[in-house]
């Protein structure tokens, strides 16, 4: 086996936009469900509760990478994503917008905070990103983070059509991703340049390739539990079944 | 809330059992289709393959709990797992054994030994289990063996049921499981007392049931995934794919 050549940073960013166009859970079946208006009310309920848990778990993740950096300006730009995620006081940040979406599907916020009604397998996916992102090295810890390059296309076809096809969510509902695109683009930006800067032999290339990958079946896996559990019924003992533990259920679309 | 009581001994082993009985994955619908002939060669094939991960991480969990114990008494009847698992020479230990059932079914060892075709919930699930026994305090990592107190009779439904419906399995390829009734219940003893003598507390005894239904949703959510995948059939991006990887494909039951 002949040794693998050096990408240029063109090569390496072309073949982690391949990757994102193959693996990137905006192929998986959940997602054109959610998007075309096929997800019952309890669907999306059950896909806004558990997906909280990773929007919760995101600072973390990315403290954990702040842990890593030894470099003021790395870090100063990594810690943006903090302050997107938790705001600059009560009321505030990406986490307390997720809590809105929620809000309006009809859960007490301790409920959802709680966590204890989420999936096993989202649980167990959103820890071994995180845990990714302390074991691995810190060019593997960045390079997945880059499935950003890939969620303002996403978002934009989620927003658009949750708002054409269910008439419980309203763009304020929805203030999460308003907020999303324009920081996923600063934060994949820093992270394309940063890997492409610091990937300097084809086996830490392969290993950028290689945690993107990881971080998409980290997504995909979150999916393939929701659908199992609340589309195909075959909920986990433990996790949130439908009807219970929400305030209101206006089922409109269910 | 006042505070709840302290269970004797004997009130807490019937609140494990009870937590088994209720969480435990032999009331798993794969497993039921499992045992009762229902399965196809390549959802057994996909089981075996995803399922030699688990086997191939518990002498690393053990170790891990090895790592914690400060009793020479207690790691020597602990080091037994490691020993079970890996043998004492070549050719021997539980891994070589399940390695035999993937033999017969086809695979071809060193892609087995890879891991590359697991499904990415076997992998975050298993290594969710593991970090849970490195994270968490030593009495829960010891209790979340205890799903081995509950495993001789699902061996027993396993083994009597895959002989009678399966032409493609017999006593030499189930090997793994002649020998595990044994080693479970010495094992699951030493745990079971080692539980019953450490959790002094009320907030002790119920992290010990909540260790136990962790385990246990570490071994459902495996199932959900192979379920989803390879009985639902959406296989995740990179997962194995029936009819590749294979040295042959009898594929009588398919």
């Amino acid at each position: 086996m002949s040794a693998q050549p050096l990408l240029s940073p063109e090569e390496l960013e072309a073949k982690l936009r391949q990757t994102g166009a193959e693996l990137y859970h905006h192929r998986h079946r959940f997602h054109r469900r959610l998007h075309t208006g096929k997800c019952t009310y309890t669907e999306v309920q059950a896909w806004a509760l558990n997906r909280y848990y990773y929007q919760a778990m995101i600072p973390i993740k990315d403290a954990t990478i702040l842990t890593r950096m030894a470099d003021s300006e790395d870090r100063r730009q990594w810690r943006k994503r903090i302050e997107d995620h938790d705001g600059t006081g009560n009321g505030d940040g990406g986490i307390e917008r997720w809590l809105k979406l929620t809000d309006s599907l009809g859960f007490p916020r301790d409920y959802v905070i709680s966590t204890r009604g989420i999936l096993p397998g989202t649980r167990f996916a959103v820890e071994a990103y995180t845990e990714f992102c302390r074991t691995r090295s810190l060019l593997q810890a960045v390079a997945s983070s880059l499935t950003e390059l890939f969620s303002p296309a996403i978002i934009s076809e989620r927003v658009t059509g949750m708002l054409a096809h269910y008439d419980f969510v309203s763009k304020d509902t929805l203030a999460y991703f308003s907020k999303r695109p324009v920081q996923a683009k600063r934060d994949s930006d820093f992270a394309l340049d940063y890997v492409k800067k610091h990937a300097k032999t084809r086996a830490e290339q392969n290993s950028v390739v290689e945690a993107l990958e990881f971080k998409c079946s980290v997504l995909w896996a979150q999916l393939d539990a929701l659908w199992s559990a609340y589309v195909d019924g075959a909920i986990p003992p433990g996790a949130w079944v439908p009807g219970t533990h929400t305030l209101h259920d206006r089922g409109r679309a269910a």
